[in-house]
């Protein structure tokens, strides 16, 4: 199988082992998940998972992953760090960083994170979210991503049920909650890094909020993940029913909670992420 | 004024500055925080946030705190690190370590943490959450917390106004949310490491949700700080309403969700934590 071959999101999260080094791995920036004036804050959430899921240490599947996005990534080749700092009988704990040399040829740090991953055992188990309403997929009109100007958007499907981009700039906004259909537009079954890819998918609650278009941006994003490979098996390359809703806007900086569910009402993943803003 | 002034939260965050080395500060674990098997997770949470306050290349005040909690705190002596790996015009990216030597001398890592700093400008701002039902705090009991047989949780005022701790552990739970009116039991002014730790003020949702004392921890807490120093000081000494519900419990691991308002109803953080949790 050449390159080309393989799925636009595998083709991303390709990670060549480091010779010496069993905790690095090297990759390059992905154009087809390119976002405004970086990648996608998504796709460098799922690069760091990838890293953990390739290491040789690995103990379990992922629990929960936090990212922070500490500078721009320059497109081009860059450094992926994961570090198993503590492994427990049932647990792991990593400490991850993804770094760029600069034109001086010094390495420069613009990503950090951790990640919990454990060994799960059956337990009891309830669901206190409602899954949110919605109409069915077939029933809800996909969003025309083309004209949206950025690449990633592209890799997606995405159905709005409500809370869909704003189509007038005109400050009319009146919540910050969207509801959405969506998965990649080439199909791929979904995986861990699939879904914390997924988890950073909706755009700043700010923008909905205001409907007026300020700068905004990821700082760091949180995700934990309620599912097993089983699980994910069953969803395959079906949709995932997704929400998200602000909550706190102040002085630059505003909160956003996401949830993930598969369209047979699992909750596949929580998320939340503080996020910049202007003005 | 001697230690013994000191209120307690001041004198368990109480860290010694490395004389050779400025990302590093040295502590000791407190008797008065202490939980079950080791110190109550708010006071770690806030101990590796202090580090960061204390830092002398700080810049700005905290926007985000992530806390994994990989192994037990032994009662003692503990080192945190606080390394400002990335400093930007007007955000900082911290990593945080708290580690302890074993009995051979050897450095373990059992907290580790990332934390982001801003400065922040005065925008549009807005709450897109409700501040929770509540009666007034007069109106609410204090719970008795004298019979807990944990430490820590006399250091807090609580008042609950649903979701009490259970009475019975008869498998009678129903629902997964407490709301409660809280401040520290021996009167200090709220500051960002007070908010840190209070975030982790909820026992385990579990246990509400099943009337069941199931064996439960948490391993990775996020807080966000939605409020500034001027705000904290109109707060003072004064009663948090703070709300907390669990989400998704699924084969041994839960989330919780919560929240830490102002009696004058300012959202000054939200928080998210995944719980360990048995059987």
């Amino acid at each position: 199988m050449t390159d080309s071959a393989l799925h636009p999101f595998d083709r991303a999260l390709a990670l060549e082992a480091d010779a010496r080094d069993a905790d690095l791995l090297h990759g390059h920036t992905s154009a087809d998940y390119w976002n405004m004036v970086g990648p996608f804050g998504g796709i460098t959430a799922a690069t760091l998972l990838q890293a953990v899921l390739r290491h040789p240490r690995l103990l379990g599947a992922p629990v929960a992953l936090t990212v922070n996005f500490a500078a721009a990534i320059e497109a081009g080749a860059f450094s992926v760090r994961a570090t198993p700092i503590r492994t427990n009988r049932s647990t792991q704990h990593w400490l991850l960083q993804l770094s760029q040399l600069d034109c001086d040829g010094v390495e420069q740090v613009s990503t950090t994170g951790t990640a919990v991953t454990a060994l799960r055992r059956e337990t009891w188990s309830e669901l206190d979210l409602a899954r949110p309403q919605a109409t069915a997929p077939a029933q809800t009109p996909p969003l025309n991503t083309s004209g949206k100007g950025v690449a990633w958007v592209q890799q997606y499907e995405m159905r709005a049920i409500d809370g869909a981009f704003p189509s007038t700039w005109d400050g009319s906004g009146e919540h910050s909650r969207t509801r959405l259909w969506l998965r990649d537009a080439q199909p791929r079954a979904l995986d861990f890094p699939a879904l914390a890819a997924m988890s950073d998918i909706f755009y700043p609650r700010v923008w909905l909020r205001r409907a007026t278009p300020v700068p905004a941006g990821t700082v760091s994003i949180t995700t934990y993940f309620h599912t097993d490979a089983a699980q994910l098996a069953e969803v395959g390359s079906g949709y995932l029913l997704g929400e998200a809703r602000g909550q706190a806007f102040r002085n630059g900086y505003f909160d956003q909670a996401a949830e993930l569910w598969s369209e047979a009402g699992e909750l596949l993943a929580t998320s939340n992420q503080i996020v910049y803003y202007k003005q």
